[in-house]
């Protein structure tokens, strides 16, 4: 039976019980040689490639131009943050995949949408490394489609509920702040990409 | 004396020991109405504003268009990564402080320039929601100058060490990929919004 997600209950939790994530007390040098500390919370599930995670940016297009060139964005209730979440597709890289294939599959699991090819993938930034040493890589993927927008078949995990939207890449700015007005928040690496975008386009008019 | 940072050792911490950063267990209901677990880490530190930190997109213009439009990052040693971090000036929100007084404060400190308004300010969004609570605003302020470029002295802690540098906002795409070649690290945010505005440009291309 459907219901709203939702928190019930937090507890503090010490690193050694904890199975993703860790806090580490970090001793380090300055630039004038003096000793000090910083904290950090790392995740447990780093694999072999020394990257976390990937985000996939589908390029939605048709070949016969039927629709606008256009992106898929998944809404997802996030328990860190106790609301619905507007984010690209996502997730963690598993041990023996390259970020491309990695983005290649999530895309399909949580949108059911096939990547014809990857585009291109950005250097690995880093995610809030004042917090975390969370790392990541953006993956650019083409979705071709013979004509009219097809809405495939999720392939998700049991307990996994997600969302999918599609959205004209002009629109998505525009989208995104209707978002935040309905009651979502969005991710602040789709809402700079967003944002990116939609400037270049009136920098002359701000 | 200068020396290059960097990481001495690394300790598991308890959250009562930590200052800044806590760990925490939340048990929540999904849709189905079961209940499941997620590990979460979070600030200790956000204040009545609900709203962790800011985020500083300086537009620099010169009033005789003697540059291009422009904006300003910073270069900084981060412990979480051992690297020296490419991102737009940033910081936390301190107490009695609206998000955009922070960015015109945070801007000041870490680069020196003066914003001479508030141009717009994103919704709140979220940093990493699957393994953080932690979330932002995205202030994009004006810095006219009356002719050419200036670089002004920036206001820092004892203790802050951070590089400032001035990119054409047309080509900051191509400035973070440089970065990255040169063994700097890239902030998500600031990569996403670089590739956005960059990609803006050239959809019909790819």
């Amino acid at each position: 039976m459907a219901s709203t997600p939702r928190v019930l209950s937090s507890t503090e939790l010490s690193p050694s019980e904890a199975k993703w994530i860790t806090l580490k007390r970090l001793t380090y040098l300055d630039a004038n040689g003096k000793e000090r500390l910083w904290e950090v919370a790392e995740r447990k599930t780093r694999k072999s490639t020394g990257i976390d995670a990937v985000a996939v940016l589908a390029i939605l297009r048709s070949k016969t131009k039927a629709f606008p060139v256009s992106t898929v964005v998944i809404e997802q209730y996030r328990p860190p943050i106790d609301k619905v979440i507007v984010e690209l597709p996502a997730g963690l890289i598993d041990e023996g995949e390259t970020p491309e294939q990695a983005a290649i599959r999530e895309l399909e699991e949580e949108t059911g949408y096939k990547a014809d090819g990857v585009i291109e993938a950005t250097p690995v930034v880093v995610t809030d490394p004042g917090m975390t040493n969370a790392n990541m890589k953006l993956v650019v993927v083409n979705v071709t489609l013979p004509d009219q927008m097809e809405f495939p078949r999720q392939k998700l995990d049991v307990g996994e509920f997600i969302s999918t939207r599609v959205v004209e890449l002009a629109k998505l700015e525009t989208e995104l702040k209707e978002y935040a007005k309905n009651g979502f928040v969005v991710d602040a690496r789709l809402a700079h990409f967003a944002f990116g975008w939609n400037l270049a386009g009136r920098i002359d008019k701000i």
